[in-house]
């Protein structure tokens, strides 16, 4: 083992301090705010420092960590998935949606509203194993390309939220998603993608009983919410799930309004923050009027609430890893 | 900083190899069985090797981790806030269990079956913030006081089972616990008793909403289980809040069955086992019988199914700490 001289260990701890945490993210206001924030609560001399344990921060997944037009990817799976299954047994298209979800025509099942939607993820979603329905999810999220950009899927994350993460991870905080979208089908990619372990996926929470017939006790899947974490239901998400407030909190829609509200009202220093979808060459630009990932009272409270705004054209130098 | 030698070093290294790491478990079978299995799965060079992310471990709490009788201790703190409660407002008792509740009285609340025992818990668990519950459920964990034992309940907590959680901790196991009690109840002292955080803790859950009224908002438990985390539900809760399957469980009742079955029918090395409540003399005797902590399938399958059942009387030298 080679020894290092005083003098080299203290260059390299130089180095290393001043390495760019975020490096695709613009010289804005947005980037000094987050490693303010970080530096604050990770420095022991500050009166806002907060002890490891307490550094919970928590993330949206659509719309934040990854892209959700022009509907959200799970929605596509379900209806890839119900497409196979109509075409072996057509008598389980019982309504409107669902017929139009066997279709692939997306109005159609919007057009039953959040309704229409859940009825495609629940038929889609039902009668498969745990196991089963999260091998399919993985290999469908590598396989299925996007419409418009042609990238798979399971490609289309945010490269400056992926160093975010890992930034927050570095300084000792603990990195939740707490999403609007299925437990199960998060957890089918977040290890991979995100380095997020299953344990730290909340999500909506489908019906879901034991099976101890024969040799192979498993879990299935029933069709049916069982819990719906969203907007009012992110905190209750976080406290079953967390059991204690988070200290930073990010999301991109007034879904995740309350979210921001619960952590952003604790003791101590806090950090809330939007993602605004402003970018339409390389990614889309939408807001108050979309029918996915709505965001119109954040956009209309969260500065007077100290929340950061991220301005995805003018805060970020890059949008997808590799490109 | 003074320099060791490699020779000081490597007898340090051999001490700490050779430590007991279960020193109140009787140097009987049992002990073996536990110390072969964590020695197996942690060898790298064994073929049950099982890497640090997926060595999760689960364990009931009530009649596991700490005693429950002469009733699960969450009953006897619904009573005291109950009698509190009716003193104000005699009106709540709309019920016989409710009012046997009120009057202490055990047998009368039993009378009425689950049912009763979870009316008592959800009227007196009703209209209060997450975070008041749990100071109020841990001041009087540190000062009410067993009836037989005369040990404030808190302290009532099996010492054999401490060094166990701490074992499997120090050899790189997430350790959880499983209980059909209430996730904000064990929440209140866990991370204290049991060195086990919020996060990790998987239990029956009560309606809870998220209030944000004025300015402080938070989560307020409304009455009224949303979730039974027992028997069947013990998989269901493994698989909403971890995600993955345990390699070893631990309970002590038949509410255990399916988290044992569940976690010993995964491929590898698995470890279950059942605390035997065999020791009149330092703890209580009961099995079949019992109207709490039922073992009586467990007994009868657990040997064919290569569970440990341990015999508390015969394996363990020491109950509670400090005694």
């Amino acid at each position: 083992m080679r020894l290092l001289t005083a003098t080299t260990c203290l260059t390299l701890l130089a180095v290393a301090a001043y390495a760019d945490p975020l490096p695709s993210w613009n010289d804005t206001e947005a980037k000094s705010a987050i490693i303010e924030f970080v530096e604050t609560v990770t420095d022991p001399a500050s009166e806002d420092f907060v002890p490891q344990a307490d550094r919970i921060a928590t993330f949206d997944n659509d719309g934040c960590l990854w892209a959700e037009q022009p509907v959200y990817f799970q929605l596509l799976y379900a209806i890839d998935v119900l497409k196979e299954k109509a075409g072996s047994d057509p008598s389980i298209l019982t309504s409107d949606a669902l017929k139009a979800g066997a279709e692939g025509d997306l109005e159609g099942i919007l057009a039953g509203g959040m309704e229409g939607l859940l009825e495609v993820i629940n038929v889609s979603h039902s009668g498969v194993t745990v196991e089963d329905f999260q091998s399919s999810a993985g290999a469908w999220l590598e396989s299925a390309v996007h419409p418009s950009t042609e990238m798979p899927f399971g490609e289309m994350i945010y490269q400056p939220m992926l160093e975010l993460l890992a930034y927050l991870r570095d300084e000792g905080f603990a990195t939740y998603i707490v999403s609007g979208g299925g437990i199960d089908f998060i957890r089918a990619f977040a290890e991979d993608t995100y380095g997020i372990p299953p344990w730290q996926v909340v999500g909506t929470e489908g019906d879901t009983t034991y099976a101890a017939d024969g040799d192979a006790p498993t879990l299935i899947k029933n069709g049916g919410i069982t819990f719906l974490d969203d907007k009012e239901g992110k905190p209750v998400g976080i406290v079953r799930h967390i059991g204690q407030r988070p200290i930073f909190a990010a999301g991109n829609s007034d879904g995740d309004f309350q979210m921001l509200e619960y952590t952003t009202a604790g003791d101590g220093a806090r950090f809330g923050m939007l993602v605004h979808h402003t970018d339409a060459d390389r990614e889309f630009a939408y807001d108050r009027d979309s029918h996915v990932g709505q965001l119109a009272r954040g956009l209309d409270e969260g500065e007077d609430r100290g929340w950061l705004i991220v301005d995805m054209a003018q805060d970020w130098s890059k949008v997808w890893p590799g490109k």
